[in-house]
């Protein structure tokens, strides 16, 4: 709304402007609110509202001299005012510090303010402090989940039969979202997968079939292609599906945060926006993956369980080991390889990736209602019929039929390095986040090739045989490579 | 410590740098700590160490593209590097959030990083989140004093009776801290009194100090000032005395949050770093002020003497009716006058002023060990000799004597409006908030001479008689101040 300013200059304290009771009415602001003035493109601010009656006319707004004198605006001027819950929004995080529970149309507030821009980053560090330290219902949870998805772009698709897969992370190699979304769609279901890219790990779905494909895309090319193909494998960075997951998380980060409530309606948000209604959760425990214990695992599945009944998704999780890698290679090129040799039915592909995402895929399509499911994925793995569903997908994500092209260009690095273990006997560690710092070291995510093959996992080895091969266009990151190899011994010989 | 540039370009997902054993050594850090590099006056990153033996030569510095990319910095050029803890700040931080408990050294290395601007926003609020959800023992909160003492500028005077004295604030009004000061002063005491000026109040002391006074100097001027007269009156803003408060409060205002570890260490570093060994903490209560029970003040007020003691401070505390204004004006000029008409003992002075002043004076002699306080502060107060010294103080600020001709130009603002009371009956309510808002819409602080002045107390009331004027430069002002009386009614007559 354009309302003519009056000067006033009476120092505040803070923003503040004056409102008679019509315009109040009509901005639908009371005393104490939070209203967003704009004078120019550059020149914004908010202020808090104050209503008299006689002072000023109706379509008339007074303003403090902290608003006068930052905006530098004179008499009479018009200035564009709409209302802004900015205010509240710092009220109901104030409220959760004091541990109380959060109505559904207060966390929508706090959701849409943040989506809108409306917060500093100090004030998200103190809602995600007290979700962390006062803990959020699992009725807070859903509203949070569905404020997320309400705030942000959605996906919609005719079929009833949407579904998606997500795993929690922290695995090296660990490629199994190509393969069973190919056979997934293969069997009939619709999955328009998104994913991220790597932040601190070796590489993220959406690096590894960026070596082949297109992967960014609007909601409208991304629909078509699904519609086409009955799938997608698309980074979800540029869609705007609960972009205030993005603002919240660039938070947390300061600290490395872990902050359950937030993680749960963040994958969850995610999944509703994009239209599935069926989602299979793989939550990786052990040793260096980011949940520890098996009892952890189960009650953070739980849960999941629990929210997606709300939201009438049904919803699984495995619980997988996550002890080391899975697949050999790690680093975009390498996994895409791994993915292609599964795909293609090869004899040397790697068989615990190929084994994982069977597993995977079978329980995905029997929450599907799919009957045999187990049978019929390894059918139309072996049958060729999954790879012929993928270079569907990579062809009509890249508008043009070029994928053999594509993967006769993938190579791994230029410059090499063999590892041979130095004594006989069982390998009894192989650190994830260690061979993730390893393959960044000689390059990835950046550069496609780099990374780390490995020719053994847990289990025996003789001495001499192959441990793994480091590949990097740069020596010196090859030889940084193996000196933190030595430092840090990401594989452990017992 | 200058180094030699080496762009090694790799992607490590966030600033690292690679040194040397020997650079690392002289540098005393390790890897995992942060590093400041500064290229250029605008031009500084922070990044993480890491440190591998051969690729860099000692004295040699390895960027990681981020840094590179963001320095654009050529191979072999000079860079300056220093060791930075921002890195051990955000483990620290993540260790109160966890609910362990903080040690000395790692309190010192927060505030540390605090006062040298190595935290964002979001991370000082996440510790005042934590701080407030998980509390902070008396151990941490005296380490946390201490700390905050020691990262800044301190006073030192070698008199043995440094006192100062305390208001937790609230009060409308309630300038007792000249009518103190100068007693005590003149009673033998050292009183390195700084105050601050106002927030969200009408007026803070500092304010009203500068309607007759210069009150901004350097600690040397200040030392100055005390040595020669005993005491100073002066703003504490200039003078760096712990100075991560400033920066902490500056995030609790966010959400006006209330912390009370944060407040007693805030209180009780100022007086530290001032020099003060005997202080009294005055905690007023009552319904609109900040503690609304006798008991919660109580506590607070035990709080603060355990503190003291180790500090080795003699500290009391008096907890005073904070139900209504204290004094007659509200406003800076309003309350230099009710200050001078108690110190120079007239008949219409504000008795209540006269009376509170005179007894947090004598707790405060006789926690001193001055015998017979109440009698002897009634004494210097009735003498003239409390007035002499407000003179003398004063006279040393300004740098001449012309104490005389600031007192004489001392007149409240030039429009003015009286209120008389609408009935007969008690006046039962008086709210400090709604009168510090009436007297801020007035114009105070900027405005020294507008503000309100009360004529009557809580206490029976007749119709027709005077209950307050109002004054303002500005008759828009003036208006918009009876509007604020008329809907929010600070004074209630029942």
């Amino acid at each position: 709304m354009k309302l003519k300013v009056k000067n006033f200059n009476w120092l505040a304290g803070r923003p503040v402007v004056i409102l008679n009771n019509e315009t109040a009415k009509k901005l639908n602001v009371h005393v104490d609110d939070r209203v967003y003035l704009q004078f120019s493109r550059t020149k914004k601010i908010y202020a808090v509202v104050d209503i008299f009656q006689r002072v000023i006319k109706t379509g008339e707004i007074g303003l403090s001299h902290e608003i006068s004198s930052f905006l530098k605006i004179k008499n009479h001027s018009y200035i564009e005012v709409s209302p802004s819950e900015l205010f509240l929004a710092g009220k109901i995080i104030k409220k959760k510090i004091s541990g109380e529970k959060l109505s559904e149309e207060e966390i929508n507030t706090l959701i849409c303010e943040i989506v809108h821009n409306n917060l500093t980053e100090a004030e998200i560090a103190y809602f995600v402090a007290a979700e962390k330290l006062k803990g959020m219902s699992m009725k807070e949870i859903i509203d949070l989940t569905e404020a997320m998805v309400a705030n942000g772009n959605k996906l919609k698709f005719k079929e009833r039969k949407v579904a998606d897969k997500h795993c929690i992370g922290g695995i090296a190699g660990n490629r199994t979202t190509p393969i069973v979304v190919s056979i997934c769609a293969s069997a009939g279901l619709t999955l328009p997968k998104t994913s991220s890219k790597a932040i601190t790990s070796a590489s993220g779905t959406a690096d590894v079939i960026e070596t082949i494909s297109k992967i960014e895309f609007t909601s409208g090319e991304l629909k078509k292609i699904v519609d086409k193909t009955g799938a997608s494998l698309a980074w979800g960075g540029a869609l705007g599906l609960a972009p205030s997951d993005d603002k919240i998380i660039q938070v947390e980060r300061l600290l490395n945060l872990d902050v359950e409530p937030q993680l749960l309606a963040s994958v969850m948000s995610k999944k509703i926006a994009a239209g599935s209604k069926y989602v299979l959760i793989d939550i990786p425990y052990g040793k260096g993956s980011k949940i520890e214990t098996k009892e952890r695992a189960e009650l953070f599945g739980l849960k999941f369980k629990e929210i997606s009944k709300h939201f009438h998704i049904k919803l699984d999780f495995v619980i997988t080991d996550g002890k080391q890698p899975i697949g050999n290679g790690v680093g975009p090129v390498l996994e895409m390889l791994d993915v292609l040799a599964v795909l293609q039915n090869k004899q040397d592909a790697p068989q615990d990736l190929r084994k994982k995402s069977l597993f995977l895929t079978s329980k995905l399509m029997k929450l599907c209602g799919i009957k045999n499911s187990e049978k019929k994925a390894q059918e139309i793995l072996d049958s060729g019929k999954a790879y012929a569903k993928f270079r569907e997908i990579i062809n009509a994500q890249n508008g043009k039929e070029e994928i053999d092209y594509k993967i006769k260009a993938l190579r791994p690095a230029r410059l090499k390095k063999l590892i041979r273990a130095k004594k006989s006997g069982e390998i009894i560690e192989m650190n994830n986040k260690k061979i993730n710092s390893v393959a960044r070291i000689l390059g990835t995510p950046e550069t496609k090739g780099a990374g780390v093959y490995l020719h053994k996992h847990l289990g025996p080895v003789k001495r001499g045989e192959k441990l793994m091969t480091l590949y990097s266009e740069s020596k010196i990151k090859l030889d940084d490579a193996q000196r933190f190899i030595r430092e840090f011994k990401p594989v452990v010989i017992k």
